[in-house]
């Protein structure tokens, strides 16, 4: 059995939809394997005014089909949960909040630990982050910890604005800033990848690798998230949090140590020298585009400017593809191609890392590039294609791919990224949480391409289906590369 | 269709089983691909009296079965056979012979090209070239070549004794001296995967190495060999030769190109730099055995000494473990462990890469060291063994395999060894053929190692179905390391 962890877990938006989908099933993952035991309460909070009997069904009905859960332990876990109808402008419910909190503290012996977990609408983190301040939740013994879910800000000042008004409650160790792709399980395996296999440390540096490839593509639309996504796009959706975090993992050198303080060194220097561009190259190096209607299996799909709740001259991407480096001794001169949209041609997220071919190809010029792909979902596994000999009597090469894939039960029984998030945050463990530092950078580089964009309202467009418009094709053969990964299944629209 | 050879092939041995096994099968495989078309005739030999007709229905026989095969194409093939009853030590026979071959040649429109293949007792190897001088077998236009079976001598000196009879008479570049593993198809693969893929080539070193190991073992034992093995043994029927031939391919720098010439230049400074042993190091570094009886699968199997026609002293030796060394810039200091013998616990043979752990070990002690495996046989591929993370919150490591095998079917379609070494022979392509000097060096290595253990009666057993005596696993525990592949299989005997 794990070491249990006590805490009173305040949640703040304990009806919404991330809660029900994604932390009560976590949290139910932690008490399955001991980790939350007798010595924790959850206090849900939204507007909504419900009995805790009611929340408690709610939460009942979130883990009930976990895997190994009966009815007796999703039962006895919900008896955890408490409900508190809270407006978070209104100083006189935190003042409830608080008593309760110190109510329940008590009943599980607790120790006075909270978690503070933000799971809801942004706009309001702020006034929530000064109201615990204000009335004085924060307990004088255990630790005080916010947990606070993206999107972190909606451009850089924003962010700053945000960030100022946590920090004035919390300090910096005490936050717990969620990318839930550092939750992952292969985002996680990356560093084990490069670090303990000293055939890949050898070649993971510039003399070796002739770029890296990030692809997170999901297949749908934009759903009934138009609203939000409007307002947002592939850029802020995507690539400031998810992207630039596993281009972290890829490009930062080895830390010290498995500590939060020597990874954040290390990721940290990736951000201290992200190649940074003008207006102009922004645009030569970044594509955007929204998704045209298309066939697929027979079915017409939408285009974006189609959509329910999306102007019909929208300028918010649903793709964008682009070129980034990183200046660092090991890195310098290396493109990173990322690309990220909704409307692809297949739900993905893997990671090629392309070498370059030998220096003297005694073969002519049949070598192909190694590559060596992480598979981060839907599958999760590595492969690795090496350049074989065609059978038979003749020296011609042929690419052989060396396949390793998790066992899709066993990755199915391990814990999904919210489990282990929260794990970490009740044991004060940063690692697998952005640094502001971070956030303040990529929020900076990512804002200047969008200032970019905006001084035009060229749109491409891709047939959905696809994997995106003809320019992201080009930005790669402009250097005479590629996109390794090139899944095919569409019929398009005539 | 590939390009159409002339020849007129002679075959000493033109009986036996050699060439029924494997050199009319193989020579039907370059039939079926266009390779011997109409232009060739070939000449068997042995001393016993069989008309032309006997001698096709043995050639229809051994090639109708192979795949592709129809009853029309195969005695077709066999039209192209002719057979002669010759005595090697009886001049006028030679006469016949030469007599017949113009015949063909003219019949055939061969163009003066002979291919001489010794496939028979090599007692007769001096006997025969002599003769083919002396009564002037070799033809004015054409080519003329020499194919030579193994054994090529029974040590330096007998080895040095053929050699210079067959120079006598052939030029070293008229000269295919056979050694099958060099027309294995994952034999040729090495210098694919070595030299075609960056990620194996940087490396590919003693920096990183931490050392190899080749396994040549079979399952069976002696069987109705006894009378050949025990005047050979271990050491001379699969060291000297096979094992000797896969560690030059491992171990030799990049060739310059693909010519025979290149490739032999770096096979050749292998040698060159093989770290030889003083008879005291030769004890200390080598390992012979005998198989002991033992019960595998509730069958009772033999041990050496009570096989037939095995003397009850018998020193011959049915297993070798040995360490060697390479001492060239790139390789010393790396040991090369390699095991060979008879009755172990399966039939395979396989290379073992042992990369060195990494120097920095983040992740604790959990690293184990990345592999790279190359089957030969029974299947033919790569693996490659990389740390992986465990599945689950924990950063501890676990060994990923990723592989890549051979489509079986692909595999069984591409030629056999025999096909690919008799169409080099008759492309005049030396590449895969071993040179004087290659034998010279690996039998003044191997004469070393018997001549020590002729110091001493010792001869540790292993059961029969057993991967050897535990002095082999102690040859390497010595250094700190351990044979990579360890089957197991067998019920030992009380």
């Amino acid at each position: 059995m794990a070491e249990e962890k006590a805490a009173v877990i305040i949640l703040f938006g304990g009806s919404g939809d991330l809660a029900r989908r994604k932390l009560y099933p976590a949290m139910f993952g932690l008490y399955q394997r001991g980790f939350l035991q007798d010595r924790f309460a959850v206090i849900g909070t939204a507007r909504r005014p419900w009995s805790d009997d009611y929340y408690r069904d709610i939460v009942t009905n979130a883990v009930k089909d976990q895997p190994g859960a009966t009815p007796e332990t999703a039962e006895a876990f919900a008896t955890h949960f408490y409900y508190q109808s809270h407006d978070v402008t209104d100083a006189a419910h935190y003042i409830t909040l608080k008593e309760l909190a110190a109510k329940l503290d008590a009943q599980y012996h607790v120790g006075g630990n909270r978690l503070y977990y933000m799971a809801m609408a942004p706009n309001f983190f702020s006034t929530i982050a000064e109201h615990l301040k204000s009335e004085s939740l924060l307990t004088a013994t255990g630790f005080n910890r916010l947990v606070i879910e993206k999107p972190f800000g909606h451009d850089y000042q924003s962010a700053k604005a945000l960030n100022e008004s946590i920090t004035a409650t919390f300090a910096e160790k005490q936050i717990y800033r969620i990318d839930h792709y550092l939750g992952k399980e292969m985002t996680q395996a990356i560093m084990g990848l490069r670090f303990a296999n000293p055939l890949v440390a050898a070649a993971w540096n510039k003399e070796h690798i002739q770029n890296i490839q990030i692809t997170l593509a999901e297949a749908v639309g934009v759903e009934e998230r138009a609203g939000y996504y409007e307002n947002s796009g592939a850029m802020r959706d995507m690539v400031q949090n998810h992207v630039m975090q596993l281009l972290a993992y890829l490009t930062m050198a080895r830390p010290q140590s498995l500590t939060p303080e020597a990874v954040h060194a290390v990721k940290g220097a990736v951000f201290d020298h992200l190649h940074s561009y003008s207006q102009k190259e922004a645009l030569a190096n970044f594509v955007r585009a929204q998704y045209a209607p298309a066939v697929i299996d027979k079915l017409t799909v939408a285009g974006y400017r189609d959509e329910a709740g999306v102007s019909q001259s929208s300028l918010t991407e649903t793709f964008v593809a682009g070129k980034l480096m990183v200046d660092t001794p090991e890195f310098a001169g290396v493109p990173i191609y990322i690309r990220t949209g909704k409307r692809l041609t297949r739900k993905s997220t893997q990671i090629s890392v392309v070498f370059k071919p030998v220096a003297h190809d005694l073969f002519g010029t049949q070598a192909k590039a190694n590559v060596l792909t992480i598979y981060v979902e839907p599958s999760e596994g590595f492969s690795l294609t090496l350049n074989g000999k065609v059978l038979g009597q003749s020296t011609e090469l042929m690419p052989e791919e060396l396949r390793f894939r998790h066992d899709e039960r066993a990755a199915k029984a391990a814990p999904e990224a919210y489990e282990r998030l929260i794990q970490d945050a009740l044991q004060g463990n940063q690692t697998n949480f952005t640094r502001w530092t971070e956030l303040s950078q990529t929020w900076q580089f990512v804002d200047t391409i969008i200032a970019a964009w905006q001084t035009t309202t060229a749109m491409p467009t891709y047939p959905a289906g696809t994997m995106g418009p003809k320019e992201a094709t080009e930005l790669l053969a402009r250097d005479g590369n590629q996109w390794v990964w090139q899944p095919t299944r569409v019929q398009l629209a005539d």
